[in-house]
Parts: C-alpha cells; sequence; structure tokens
C-alpha cells in the first residue's frame, strides 16, 4: 500500500517521521548528526524522541550565532561572507561538518530566518535552507513559506527529517 | 504581587520560563550556552522560541553519544569514567564546557535517563542532572521522577530553565 502511493507517503498506522528515519537508519546501521541555526535544537529533539535512538543519533551542534557556526561546525568564514548565514551553502556547509566533528554517516543542517525579525532584502522571514551530507555528497532544500515563528520552525524540522528520509530511501 | 509569592512564582500574565529567562539575560547582558544529553536539543528548542533570543543565545551542542561529551563539550574522559555519564559532575562538566567553547557568560549542562531503556543499578529511568554555569563556579539540582519518555524530557527542560533563573536572580 505505502509502496503504491508512492514516496511521498512516508509510512502507516503509529509511524512518525523521526521513527521511520530512525528505523532506516537503524536497518542500515547508519549513524545520524545535526548542525542547527533557525530551529536551535528542535531537530535533534525530534530525532531523540524515538527510544533507543542512541543507536544512530549521536549528536550535533546548535549553531546560532554565526561565529559559532565556524567555532562548533567549521563552515568557513569565506562562506558565511560570501552566501550568508541563511544560504544553500551555509547549510550544506553546516551538514559536513556536524558530519565530520560527530563522526557520523549523515549530517544534517538547517539554517533559515524563523522571525518575526531578522528580514533582509531577498532573504524574507519563512526562508529555511536544509541539507543532508554523507559520503557521496549533498542534496538541498529549501522553504520558504509565511507563518508565525513556531510553525516556520516546525516546519523546518518536518522538511529536515523528510529530506534525510528521501535520501535513505534514495529518492532524494 | 509576584514578589510577595517569592521567588517559586515566575512571571505573570504572557510570561513563560523562557521568555522570564530570556529578559533576565538581555537585562543583564549576558549571554548563554547549552550542553545537552538527554533532551536532545530540546532544551535550546525551548530558548530559541523566544524571538530575538540571539541577542543571549548563542548556541551550544547535542553530546548524545558519550564520546562527543568530551569532543564536543570537553567533558574529561575522567569525569565519564568515575561518575558516568549521567551524573553531577558530567552535568557540571557539560556547562563549564559549553560556556567555555561558546564564549558566554553562563552554560547549561543536562544529562538523564529518559527511559524507557537505560537504567542500571543506581540510575533509574527519569534520573536526570542539571548545572548551570557562570564565572563564578556551578550550581546543580537533580530530577528523580517516573513518567514517559516524553514527560521526563519535557519536565528536563523545565527544571533547566528554571536552575538558569533562579541562578539569574540571585536564588539558586
Amino acid at each position: 500500500m505505502v509502496e503504491r502511493l508512492g514516496d511521498d507517503v512516508f509510512g502507516r498506522d503509529d509511524d512518525t517521521l523521526p521513527s521511520v528515519v530512525g528505523r532506516a537508519l537503524a536497518q542500515r546501521g547508519l549513524t545520524l548528526a545535526t548542525g542547527e541555526s533557525c530551529t536551535g535544537g528542535l531537530l535533534g529533539g525530534a530525532f531523540t524522541e524515538i527510544p533507543g535512538s542512541s543507536a544512530w543519533y549521536r549528536g550535533g551542534v546548535v549553531a546560532y550565532a554565526d561565529d559559532l557556526k565556524t567555532a562548533l561546525a567549521g563552515v568557513p568564514i569565506a562562506t558565511l561572507a560570501a552566501d550568508g548565514a541563511v544560504s544553500a551553502a551555509t547549510a550544506a556547509a553546516l551538514a559536513h561538518g556536524v558530519r565530520e566533528r560527530c563522526g557520523t554517516d549523515l549530517g544534517v543542517g538547517v539554517t533559515g530566518i524563523a522571525g518575526p525579525g531578522g528580514a533582509t532584502p531577498g532573504k524574507p522571514v519563512g526562508l529555511v535552507y536544509l541539507a543532508v551530507a554523507d559520503e557521496a555528497g549533498d542534496r538541498s532544500s529549501v522553504l520558504d513559506s509565511p507563518g508565525s515563528r513556531g510553525l516556520i520552525r516546525a516546519r523546518a524540522v518536518t522538511a529536515a527529517l523528510d529530506l534525510v528520509r528521501r535520501r535513505l530511501m534514495g529518492t532524494g
């Protein structure tokens, strides 16, 4: 049934995105790390809501201040200067950085503008870049939608979970 | 009114623990970092639910795997070996470690057993150690109460927020 509906359907019954991603990681013997800015730790919080998540979730960093994106996750200063903290390049650098520093198979990066302040020309509130990195490289996605600070952050967590899921399923 | 009720009352009207702590930090010009194990990022997530939290919250680490408590937050291997990852000493080391690595005035550490697995003799599910560190040293607290994984983690976040609040108010 799930198979027939295609890969937009992630599970059935009591499945949640974190539980599905966790099961896929465990089945493959893979580990994961998170590098978060605008979500402030909520993505790590979502992964670790699953009992036994320590088998595949190792940890990560919350790099809220820009200099900590460099200090804690190795995001190049040149990337922050050229593309900005809210950019696809910074999301990818966060993903690669936490993957390396946490010694995991996969790394996930999230950076965006949760609002209500912080918008700049060309970078509105609600703009969020996500990336997942593995040994083969990285895949990114972007969100650009209105909403409250809470909604934007919750959507970012969901989108990050789904990005990892699709990468593991080989469809993203 | 709040003053008359004493320092167990943290606010009024729309105040939340994160908003009260954030306001107290901003008023004092202080910054904060988080070092989390069992809460997996939820404490950072709670602080950053406040718009403008980047003025006082700089970031932190999620050190779920024990070796990352050392690699990301500088928790001494000797502390982990002697006291265990779930201990007052490790909570304090997490707090001091993120304070130093994130360059903040305060650091908060949380480590515990969220369950349902992970209990060991003398360390039951629900045991959570919390610490806040500043230039003067550190203060710790401990939770030991039953409940679901979600409830234990939510209580740990609340207790960590309150530990910081009391430290800032000079009553903890």
